[in-house]
């Protein structure tokens, strides 16, 4: 047994006193308008990972990120983390994964938070109401890209340390943080890094805390799991440059025809996935699942009204939150290399990539689902006996991740939602995909928390994207309160 | 009989003297860098007609091309059209119609040339190798949008009557010129014109040639006949905004899923058309047109290389040139909403709408069509028991025209092929559609030739548009010669 283990208990204990809360929480409050500012000059920077012309401002983004944390007296380094090959073969420097400590007292547990700066794609004219990459406050919703996706979390990660320290309070663990820029398309990269570090940066870390998610309902939420993704293009390819549909057009195996062909297979109108072996791989929901979903706060109709659709592919409570969280789907994203413009355009598009995606829950593994996809596609190409030219490749190939609800981290949890909101959290899953999550978990074997503070209408990957001033500023109270409830955790042998 | 028909003919065929031809030859010759300018000046004006951001370049090239005409002492007006509306029922002003009157002799024939200066759309990074708007001479060819298809014919007609003018030789018939601005969009608001200046405007016009179409090979060619085509947009609108795909996937009907599923129902795999009625209404291949196009000079290996595809629909020439001239093929041109980008986007889009067409022929009717594709479309959605919504759209309804090739306009067309070409032009038909050959014939009765220009391989629509220097430059002299023959033929009776 280690001899500081007990000690620190008891210190970190006495020093969480009511009053202190008020003072750090005061200090949120006096900064609110500053933590919008600076969430302003974060969006404001576009760094969209998926594009390869906005790297620049990417790289831009990590080192802006890095000096805000340096500018704390954190130690930061800016990882490099190599190059990515685009599909041409060209090769682009990955955006430096910033890594920044904060405290080593070997008293302490230490957090290590996870988050990213990178962004979705965004464009005004894809319908957004106000310029995606200028923060404007709309009756106390800031909009704009990577506002909750994941800017106003890491920063209100930041703001957490920043208080502790204007307040001149210890903070209660060493923080670590690790920020990265290519989440938006599958962390690239950012393996490769945790498994170099794993014996340094992370030796010492005990937990790893992720808030790069969203509340399921106006109950504040912790999330216990995320869907895996394989993202796939399926490119057809077929004269060598695009042609006149009036003087071309009868004569030649049309690219689009083929494509939408193959598209057209993979998934059933009512969302039976057909390629053969994914629905198998699921694993049976459980009795004990069932009754959990049962208990959680979901109403269909709100969630039906906020999407504004009249119906939804389930209608009962459970069969639509196990769709959302432990079923896979298939979305069709779009297609590259057609006409997307407004207005009409008379053009046999010569070559045309199909983006779709497939989201993955235990047990199904995604190299077996890039063969089982690459392979169905193939074959159903090969019955249309067109002389185009099939390729299906792989991009993103993310893992489920799934942890335990009954761990200390959770309790933790528990507690800091109800100092802070007054309200028990749900106990959630997340839809979409947090790669890192499975990551940290095969390669340091450390536990993990999903600790939401984005709002359930946020409009993530969406026109209109949004974070409140009320999910910001409670959420820094909310951070600020969990790293106390952690300090709490005894600490267990090594 | 009208006095002056017969004297006309004996005073005009009496003028053509070979030296008359080697001196405005040699004008066109000594003129040719000039001719280039200029048509590197249009090239530059970006006027996309399908483009409503770029309406006021489609303005400007109208006024630029009046102002040539008027600087030419043509009697020039700027026919306005009225206005288009637009989807979401905003209007927009058409571009102006320039009508152009050279010459009014009574004894002569009158002589209507139609061309459009409208483009296509065109991006640099859709392929082109060149900046599409800035005209690029590489080993002769001059490549940019809307070179070919119709800004070079159309500065070829006008330096034709320059040429005249320029040497003080009478032009052989009174020449009048109708260029639009809408053609590339289905010539919205043409046909209104016509018909209100049918009895002005065109009471006098005996002849019209249209010259927006190309050859088959490098044999000089008459056209006859073009396809029409029925432009669609099937618009599928499910959630009132873009969704993240992994947060709302697996609850939502996509409507990507839907689209993709209907869209998949238009055309089998060989190509054969699956919209119940449309093949029944095509007019049979007679042994006449067979024999005829057994007789056309048309390689099928050099056709392949040209696209670059291994095998056609089709392996015989009369199947090819059938199915690309009188046969009704349907194209899927893209799909706007949808995510197009490079990269990786996990979005559900909200609203997706797909664009094809369905090229025309006789006896197809667009406005059958139009039904037969709506009621086909939404009966197929139907039965996907979506609920989303299906909004079909025809936006451009453009009839198929076909002539009489034994008509003294095409004896003309051979006579000034062989003169200028020294060999026998092809008569062929053109898979395209240029709506106003219809239009004219519909309205005034009058009797049309299409007489082309550009070269085979002159990528209209496509990335790397261009028209060769030779074509440029010799089609400006088949124009010369043309209007001399035109001149021989016998006036008939009012």
């Amino acid at each position: 047994m280690n001899i500081w283990q007990l000690p620190v208990f008891l210190v970190l204990t006495s020093n969480v006193s009511p009053f202190q809360f008020g003072e750090l929480f005061q200090y949120v409050d006096s900064h609110q308008q500053e933590y919008v500012e600076t969430l302003r000059d974060w969006v404001a920077v576009e760094s969209d990972s998926s594009d390869m012309l906005k790297r620049s401002d990417l790289h831009q983004m990590m080192d802006m990120t890095a000096e805000k944390l340096r500018a704390m007296g954190g130690k930061v380094e800016l990882v490099d983390i190599g190059e990515q090959e685009l599909p041409d073969g060209q090769k682009l420097a990955l955006p430096k994964v910033v890594a920044a400590t904060f405290g080593s007292d070997p008293s302490k547990h230490t957090v290590c938070v996870y988050g990213h700066v990178d962004v979705q794609p965004a464009k005004k004219e894809d319908g957004w109401s106000t310029e995606p990459y200028n923060l404007t406050d709309i009756n106390g919703n800031l909009y704009g890209r990577g506002a909750s996706d994941n800017k106003a979390p890491v920063l209100a990660w930041i703001h957490t340390v920043e208080a502790y320290q204007a307040l001149n309070q210890d903070l209660p663990v060493n923080v670590k943080f690790i920020i990265e820029g290519m989440e938006e398309t599958g962390s690239n990269g950012l393996e490769a890094m945790i498994v170099a570090q794993r014996d340094t940066f992370f030796s010492n870390v005990d937990y790893i805390v992720i808030s790069d998610c969203g509340w399921l309902s106006r109950r504040p939420a912790l999330t216990y799991g995320t869907r895996g993704n394989c993202y796939f293009f399926a490119e057809v390819e077929g004269p060598k440059q695009d042609l006149h549909s009036g003087v071309f057009g009868g004569t030649v195996m049309e690219p689009m025809t083929d494509l939408i062909g193959i598209l057209d297979t993979l998934i059933s109108p009512s969302g039976k996935i057909l390629i053969p072996g994914i629905r198998e791989a699921v694993a049976p929901l459980s009795d004990e699942e069932w009754k959990m979903y049962q208990d959680i706060e979901f109403d269909i109709e709100s969630y039906k009204n906020k999407m504004g659709v009249d119906q939804l592919m389930y209608s009962s409570k459970v069969d639509l939150l196990a769709h959302r969280w432990r079923y896979p789907t298939v979305s069709i994203h779009g297609i590259e290399g057609a006409f997307s413009g407004s207005g009409s355009k008379t053009v046999i598009p010569a070559k045309v990539t199909a983006k779709f995606s497939i989201r993955q829950v235990p047990d199904m593994d995604p190299a077996v689902v890039k063969k089982q996809v690459t392979d169905y596609l193939h074959s159903v190409f090969a019955k249309r006996k067109s002389p185009n030219k099939l390729k299906v490749t792989m991009i993103i190939g993310a893992k489920p991740w799934l942890a335990d609800t009954k761990h200390p981290l959770y309790t933790a949890g528990k507690a800091a939602v109800k100092r802070v909101f007054n309200v028990d959290p749900d106990l959630i899953r997340e839809g979409g995909t947090i790669p890192i999550a499975r990551t940290f978990q095969d390669v340091t074997g450390k536990s993990i928390i999903m600790l939401p503070i984005g709002g359930f209408d946020d409009g993530l990957h969406s026109q209109n994207e949004k974070m409140s001033r009320y999910n910001y500023i409670e959420g820094t109270k909310l951070f600020i309160t969990y790293l106390h409830e952690v300090a709490k955790i005894k600490k267990t042998p090594v």
